[in-house]
């Protein structure tokens, strides 16, 4: 009777959008690996694979994963929960059967893997049962201050981490209590950040940056920018240091 | 007569420690450099270049910007100022000087080059005089939870990084206030850590790690570790997401 040793899990950053800001280890990784497997919305197809396909190797099997359709589902309750839970029950599932026959399973993860990676949902429910390794990658947010060339915090400067979706009074207070930030999820909370931003008096100071590395990015300072449509992954960036 | 064109910044993030997590783009970036600059402490050589010298053009110049003796200074006053401040301008005239030739200078920084790095100090005095490139870099505390394999953030948490060098009752209040946090410069401030820590309630949760993706590197739970001696570049990691 032949005993197959299960496979290795390897959560692989692949930066924040320009295919060369990928690290040597992820595409040694990627050129190793039996299956790749990445998060996808319906339609969209994958980021992250975008970026990385170029280093699969021949004949790597690709696991697609198909987020549930949940628009119109709202975010805090039971019904949306449970759809988003079932899904990652499932996807940690699709790669334990591959793990399980022994089979090495490479899981992409734009930006960084365990700084706000859908990754983590697989890593929470996969790394204590398989070997397992996170190659970190360049986050979206140093890829951001790159292009923008802004330097972002130096010295004893404190650096608060932000989503857009916390309301206006919170947001405003972390601002003002911060020398440096970056404020994620943008989107449809833009006018809510500007008026947080003017409330903590760091609205001047503020840039803001699309598509950040990658082909149509954009960068301008947030104060002068209208209030018009926003994508989710837009981030607003508070320069701390050059303020003292 | 013949005209001299002016060579390029290149601000190079080297990322962590782990030669292997530097990225494509500085690699090309270090293969095509006239001049590779980097920071260094007097007798300590530069962690920077032993990670990316392999990747260095044959036959181009190496440009170390040794650090003046400070030791004896406090950080907060005059003198200590005026010789950091000195030695910044120096660096910048020399890198100038290349540049000036039509010479691309590439300025290695560890993790990423505008995250807390020495090179943004010659970014700020020489970015609006010659066209200037940054290539964002894997950060050191990316470095270190993927190291340790500890979803930091995710969803909407709030994450903060705070210098070790923060009063106690401020590093208190700041992680209390944080869903996830990352502690820097953490050396002869660990005890102070450790006490703001168990004020805010966080002490059982905190990861001490040190050399992250580094030969030689260690994580433990920062509670049972003694307050023995710790390196300036160890970091304390607050996970966040899962006290939810």
């Amino acid at each position: 009777m032949s005993v197959t040793s299960c496979g290795r899990l390897i959560g692989v950053g692949v930066g924040p959008g320009d295919p060369e800001l990928i690290t040597l280890k992820a595409v040694r990784a990627l050129g190793q690996a039996d299956v790749v497997a990445y998060f996808a919305k319906l339609g969209n197809g994958s980021h992250a694979r975008a970026i990385a396909h170029a280093h699969f190797r021949i004949g790597a099997e690709e696991l697609p994963l198909g987020y549930p359709v949940t628009t119109e589902m709202p975010k805090d309750e039971a019904p949306y929960r449970t759809a988003i839970t079932g899904f990652y029950e499932a996807a940690a599932q699709a790669v334990a059967a591959h793990l399980d026959a022994g089979r090495t399973v490479a899981v992409l993860s734009e930006g960084d893997p365990l700084f706000y990676g859908s990754y983590m949902h697989l890593h929470v429910r996969l790394a204590h049962r398989y070997p397992t390794e996170v190659i970190a990658g360049v986050t979206g947010m140093s890829g951001c201050w790159s292009q923008a060339g802004t330097p972002i915090a130096q010295g004893d400067d404190v650096l608060c981490v932000l989503p857009g979706t916390l309301p206006e009074e919170e947001l405003a207070r972390r601002l003002t209590g911060a020398d440096a930030a970056v404020i994620m999820k943008v989107g449809r909370n833009l006018p809510k950040i500007r008026r947080a931003l003017a409330v903590a008096g760091r609205l001047e100071r503020a840039l803001y940056v699309e598509r950040g590395t990658m082909s149509g990015s954009l960068c301008e300072r947030l104060a002068t920018r209208g209030d018009g449509p926003a994508p989710y992954f837009a981030i607003v960036l508070v320069p701390g240091w050059e303020t003292r």
